[in-house]
């Protein structure tokens, strides 16, 4: 199985699964419980919730953990948002924010979106264009999870606190976590979501960072006040201690990690340059682990199921996105419908080798011109 | 350790940690991708969503997962509620419901509360009494986690069904989920909410049973469309499976398992008869592995704090209700202040021994008479 679909998810560390394993078992009494095994679980989380803070040189900044990253979208647009004020959204946003955003467009708050680039990054005019008065929340993705395309968080921040001082800053950080240094305190954005599962962690743990100066206004779920009373539900706290143990580890390694992964990318590349295909954004701009090219004439979706023949895994694009609509941040870059339905995302993890990449580029060599000999593409 | 708190939460089964551990690591890919492995995994979420249907005798019902039952009460309320028609909530139910339809009264949502009866059920006469034409949603507690009462769901929906035909009815199961015999069909309710981690299963998931012909109005949480678009975010699947799976190991036993927790609950009260305390709700119409009792003159929480210095650990009440405002449900059974500060919440499971109780009985009685020999005390 050669797995080149690490956007979409990642393999749990070993050691990490086991942790949860065990912890689940041996800590398992319920973290709002009033006797010493409890208050031993919620004293582990705030430890880990430091670890995490740490890692994003983030101070005077409080985490909520959520389900998801999904969830953790959800609740920055909804929960911080000033209603008599505009969201700005760019076009290039995961799911979890855009149909969020539609949603709070359809329940009387007034939504403008930021244009993206033809390299897929978010349109530093346009968005100085449309910072008015009456900003109150921006949300953008500092890697998009469809090409890669790295946003400059840091310039994008100064923009906005300059033209509206009092707006929010929200970023998905999902896709940089652990792929890039990220320093929250220099970056000057409020906001910042999390992916356990994108990081080699467990499933079901999403985080968000907030400025402890500017909490959520409501909850997004309501009930016995967990988590503050910002989050209710029984804390998962084996699994979030499992996300944040993914995180040091991967982040440990990160210049490494690059280093390999973007090795791989390069090779791929060199290997594949006979083919015809166009590269979806800008080299120089994306995170190293995402690919995204697209074919000529060729169908992404009948590339995938072809490769999968031979246990390769790539994807169309985020698994998160419609499979009828069409690819929404590809458009948004200006590419045509076959440079949107020719399209396959390969993203790579530290697990990846070059002798995989290697097959891989035989493979998908043979699976191209395999499509491209059949009759009906001849037509 | 004597851990008779399941009530808050339990210890998941060891094949369960195990089965999620291995599941996670080889069966990792993404359920919403397009090639095999996805598919595999959301085949076999599928059949454990007709392995949770089985358990449960439904027919003509969906199944929503979600990351806990706080959640799925929120999504029961916020996503079937009809805002130009009234929801009736009871008194006692736990705080996820609560406090949800405390927020939907705060947005324009007529809300009404049926009243406790001392044995802490519903006081089905007040529900006849609020059963108007305008009912669009009525939520009740199957059996109330602070004392184990429990509601007589047939005759209630009955009751519902006759009086408002087209208002939908909503249980909150996860008390009596895998305690007593479940029969969806026979019962007549549209919703009915379960706990993972209160069944040995993994904390991090929770489901929301609907009626299929009454879908949600709309998603709690919006992205890219996961579980029908019902609810966006990565599904979780191993811990899902591994819910599935702890539910039918302890449904499988659950004759067994009720048999030997009544009898550890008729032991214990016949121990400790000594000791002066009054019994929260009717014991034959209590769930068998819950007990409340109240003593006098004694705070619950200093109990609770005693009794853990031997490592033995029972609550105060629910762990998802506020240390701060009194126990809810308990006033609404008309207790008074002494009585609902002395409470404490011992829960059992299966997994607990006759030797146990003894043990517990004694320290309960030792600890009960230092309290009342403390000079305090006898003010």
């Amino acid at each position: 199985m050669i797995y080149f679909d690490n956007s979409a998810t990642t393999k749990i560390y070993p050691e990490v699964a086991e942790f949860i394993c065990k912890h689940s078992q041996q800590e398992f009494c319920n973290p709002s419980g009033l006797y010493f095994p409890s208050l031993q679980v919620k004293q582990e989380m705030q430890e880990a919730k430091q670890k995490l803070l740490k890692i994003l040189h983030a101070t005077n900044k409080d985490i909520i953990f959520t389900a998801s990253a999904t969830e953790a979208n959800n609740y920055a647009l909804r929960c911080f948002v000033n209603k008599n004020k505009k969201l700005l959204i760019s076009e290039g946003e995961h799911a979890s924010i855009y149909q969020t955003a539609l949603y709070l467009q359809q329940n009387q708050v007034e939504v403008e979106f930021i244009k993206t680039l033809a390299d897929g990054t978010l349109d530093i005019e346009d968005l100085k264009h449309k910072l008015t008065d009456n900003v109150g929340l921006v949300s953008f993705i500092h890697v998009n999870n469809e090409t890669g395309a790295i946003n400059d968080a840091k310039k994008i921040g100064e923009i906005i606190k300059e033209k509206c001082p009092t707006a929010l800053i929200h970023c998905d950080g999902v896709q940089a976590f652990c792929k890039m240094d990220i320093n929250l305190n220099d970056l000057g954005i409020d906001m910042y979501t999390l992916s356990s599962h994108k990081v080699h962690g467990p499933r079901g743990v999403g985080a968000l960072i907030f400025n402890s100066k500017t909490p959520p206004k409501k909850p997004l779920i309501f009930g016995g006040g967990q988590e503050n009373g910002w989050r209710s539900g029984t804390e998962n706290a084996s699994s979030i201690l499992g996300f944040v143990m993914a995180s040091e580890i991967m982040q440990k390694d990160m210049a490494r990690n690059n280093m390999h992964v973007r090795n791989l990318k390069w090779t791929l590349l060199e290997l594949i340059q006979e083919l015809n295909f166009t590269i979806n954004g800008s080299l120089d701009k994306t995170i190293s682990n995402i690919l995204s090219i697209s074919f000529e004439n060729i169908k992404g979706e009948v590339l995938v199921h072809m490769l999968e023949q031979d246990k390769i895994y790539v994807s169309t694009g985020s698994s998160c996105n419609s499979k009828h609509t069409g690819n929404r941040v590809l458009m948004s870059m200006g590419k045509n419908k076959q440079q949107e339905a020719g399209n396959i995302r390969i993203s790579f993890s530290e697990q990846n080798t070059m002798e995989e990449v290697k097959e891989f580029a035989n493979i998908l060599i043979k699976d191209v011109n395999k499509i491209k000999g059949l009759e009906i593409w001849k037509k």
